[in-house]
Formats: structure tokens, sequence, C-alpha cells
């Protein structure tokens, strides 16, 4: 039997890429939580020596700091960069590409509008970079209080719903002149569900690992169980049973957005023990 | 009793601009009627000699073009620039805006979506000018047949309603990375409404001028209506009666979308006629 992993699953692009990084430099410390994963983050501690401190001023004698996914301030990084810490960063490059774009429209004169959680460290990280004064908008009502400009450039968090950001630039549309809207939403979690769509549909057995109560990972088995009848949702490879793979062919992998691959590992290896 | 009319009413800013430039200009030829409307059109040739010709090659032995509010193809500009022809440009600037912001944009390698009626001269000038091929759309359900690029800069025919510009935006900013919305139309009908509805707040007697069939002026009489009890819809001087007009302190004078000035200023003479 085969077994083949959707194209895209499990932690997206820039958690992985981040968790690598954490990885291979070792001993290192981030300011605030890497990513956001509890269960991840005690493995990186305990395995890799990946400490988390809450603040910039708790740094004390540390020699390695990684910029965590969501990005930070730009003056924070300026910072580090000024003392004698060794910085990698391990910001998302989802994250780089808004704070890019706000840097350059606000020095070509756009008012900056940032739709998202301004409480959010992406969305801190995000606004630092505008020149000029930055509007951080949750939603469009919020904007309605704003003097506009007649240039504007947006950008939105990248885990805002599409719906709600082409609301916010259809109210900039009808009262500015130019609007530049930068589609920076990100789309892994579509990403894993089109993969398990296209997988499902030439598999015949589908597991799919998550947390029983992750909203994310029963979507993604809904969509498989609709292709393919021999689905299961489990959330470690305890719960595999040697009568799924009998007779089948083809098994594929799929796994929700806060799974960590070391997990998924755990459930192929098992499975291939069960199979033989 | 004061007579003041609205801050904005009848012909656009464009069309009366036009006008202006006609009538001063005098024995010149358009290549295409100079606005849509055919009343004032006679009446520019009947008193200051302005022709219309149909094509660019019935132009002939004239000496002066005016181009059309609508403005014209960029390439039968350029032929007539070479020509012995003296050309007065008569584009509205709200015309010339999304032209200049074309062919801007196309060089700047954004690629062109014209939201539009392809047949209207408006649009096949203004399309005219992206130096790459531009894609003209009159929904958004034509622009789903289309090949988008990640960077997008849109224009929208002066005379398009914003809400279906939206929908257009909405679909842009879902598929590509940049979307550069510009808010090219024209406010000239809401302007007309915004200025009824101040003035009939304040006047005493209220008269809208234009046809009875027309649209855009029963919803100026409609607006002013509402504010101001005794508001009378006029096609011309003949229907005024001077009981209106008595006791009245303060006379309101708006117009619709398509009455030429001269019918209004007829109208104005003659309501100080019968207020003597």
């Amino acid at each position: 039997m085969e077994i083949r992993k959707a194209d895209s699953y499990g932690f997206c692009f820039g958690v992985k890429r981040a968790i690598k990084i954490a990885e291979e430099l070792k001993d290192a410390t981030t300011i605030g939580p890497l990513i956001h994963n509890n269960e991840e983050i005690n493995r990186l501690k305990r395995d890799f020596n990946v400490k988390t401190v809450e603040g910039f001023d708790e740094l004390g004698e540390v020699k390695k700091a990684i910029i965590r996914t969501h990005g930070i301030e730009k003056q924070n990084l300026e910072k580090l960069k000024k003392s004698d810490i060794e910085i990698v960063d391990a910001t998302c490059p989802y994250v780089t590409n808004p704070q890019k774009i706000v840097e350059k429209m606000s020095k070509d004169g756009y008012q900056i509008v940032v739709f998202g959680d301004e409480k959010h460290p992406e969305v801190k990280g995000v606004r630092s970079y505008s020149v000029t004064p930055p509007i951080v908008i949750a939603n469009v009502e919020e904007l309605e209080n704003h003097t506009i400009k007649n240039k504007v450039a947006i950008v939105a968090q990248t885990t805002k719903k599409i719906s709600e950001y082409q609301k916010v630039v259809d109210y900039l549309t009808s009262i500015t002149r130019e609007v530049r809207v930068f589609n920076t939403i990100c789309n892994a979690t579509f990403e894993n569900q089109d993969a398990v769509r296209k997988l499902s549909q030439e598999a015949d057995v589908m597991i799919i690992i998550g947390g029983k109560n992750s909203s994310n990972t029963k979507e993604l088995y809904k969509i498989s169980k609709e292709n393919c009848n021999d689905s299961y949702h489990i959330e470690n490879e305890s719960e595999l049973e040697k009568k799924w793979f009998e007779n089948k062919n083809l098994c594929g992998i799929s796994a929700g957005a806060s799974t960590p691959d070391w997990i998924i590992e755990k459930v192929i290896s098992k499975i291939k023990e069960i199979c033989v």
C-alpha cells in the first residue's frame, strides 16, 4: 500500500519554516512565542533549547535571538540589530510582504490602512513600518470615524476573511480617488482544503490527523469523507486500526493547521508497522 | 424676491465647458456629436456654425476641429495633431483623467481593466491609451472569462454606478495580489441632487426645469418637494404662473442633466418679468 501526504497539510509554510530555523540554530531565544502552538514550543525548548521571553527587555545575556513568525516592530528590530545579539529572522514571508508594502506606500504618500486586530503581534509589526501615522481598523464601521486621504493603500492581516476585507475596500472605493488594494491574506487554510479534496479523490483510505475539537481539522475530514468513504479523523497513532488498511492501495494523509509534523510522522510509521 | 440657482444644476461641468469652448471657437467641426443632446447640438450649429461629422475620414477641408467631451482614440488624436487642422480639446477633464491613468499604469506593467460599455466613445478613447492590451468589461461576469495578471489597475466609465464598480473590485481583490482602484466615476448627478436638497431647505418656492419624462429631473423634483411644498416641475417658461411667486422671498432654481443653460435663463427672465 502506498502512503501519500496531501500537497499541503498541517502547519503552514511560514510555521514550518520557523520551526526548521529554530531547530537548526539551537540554544536561541524568541521574543514572544515563535508560533501559536504550546506543544510545539515545549518540544523546541526540551529538544533544541529554544527559550521564549515575553518582552524585548528580558533578553539580558542572550546570544542568539529568533524573530517570531508574526514579525516584530521595526524599531525593535533596529535596536536588536545594533546590539551584539545574533539575529535570525523567522518572520513568515507572507508577513514580511505587508511590512514592505506599508513602508514603500507610506513613503510614496499613500495613507496606510491596516485591516486587522491592533493587539495582534503581526499587526503591531506591520503598522510599525509606516513612515506616516497608519489607520488600523478591525471592521469597516471603525473606518467611518477616520478622515481619509485621496490616495490610500490597504493591507490585511494574513488571517482575515476576504469577504470582510472586500467590505472595507468597497467603502474606500466609494470615498477616495485611488485605493491600492494589496491582497495579503494567506490562503494556507484553503490550500490544505484544496489538497485534501484532490488526494481524497484518488485514495481508498484517508487519515486526517488533528485535535477532535479543531474546527479546521473537522473541515478537512468532512471534505475527505465526501470523496472517500473510508476517511478517519484521529488525534494520534494510538487510534489506528489494522482493518482500515486491508485491501487498500493508496492511503492519503492530511492534518489540521495546529498539528506538528512529528505527530504526523509517528502516525505514518505506525501505519507502515501495521501493514507489514 | 430673490432668485437663486442651486450650487450644481443642469449640464455637468464637462458639458458646460465644452459648449463654452465651441461657442468661443465658432465655425469648428466636431467628430461625433460634442455632447449627447440634440437640441443643443442644433443650437450650436445654427448660432455658432459648429458642424458635426460622423467619422474621422469626413473632416476633409476642415480648419478647426473640437475634440468631443467623451474624448477620442489616442491614435486619432495623434493623426489630427500631425494634420494642419487646428485642434481644441473639449474632452471632459473627468475623462482625460482615466485616459492618463490607463497610459501610466499600463506603462508601469499593470494589467488594465476598464469597467464600461466598449461601444461608448468615452470607453473607446480611454482604452486606446493603454500600451498593453486592456480588458474592457460591462459587468463582473465578463471578467470571469479573462486571465488576470497579479498586478491590476482598474478605471470605470464616468457614468457607471459605484455599487456595480464595487462588485468588479471585490472580484479582482479576491483573485489578484494588487488591485489599484481608481474611482473615476463622476458624481454630477449626485451633486445636482445634493444641491437641490440644500437649496429647497431654504427656499419658499422651487422651480425644477427639465423634460417631464426625464428621470433625473423627476428625482430632483421629488427631493425638492420633500423640503419645499411649493415645488414645481416645468419644461419651459410658458408653464410659469404668477400666483406661485406671490408673497415669496426666495425662489430656488434647479434643472435636469439634459437641460441647456439657455432654457434655464429664459425661465429666470420670465420669473423676473412676472414678479415686477
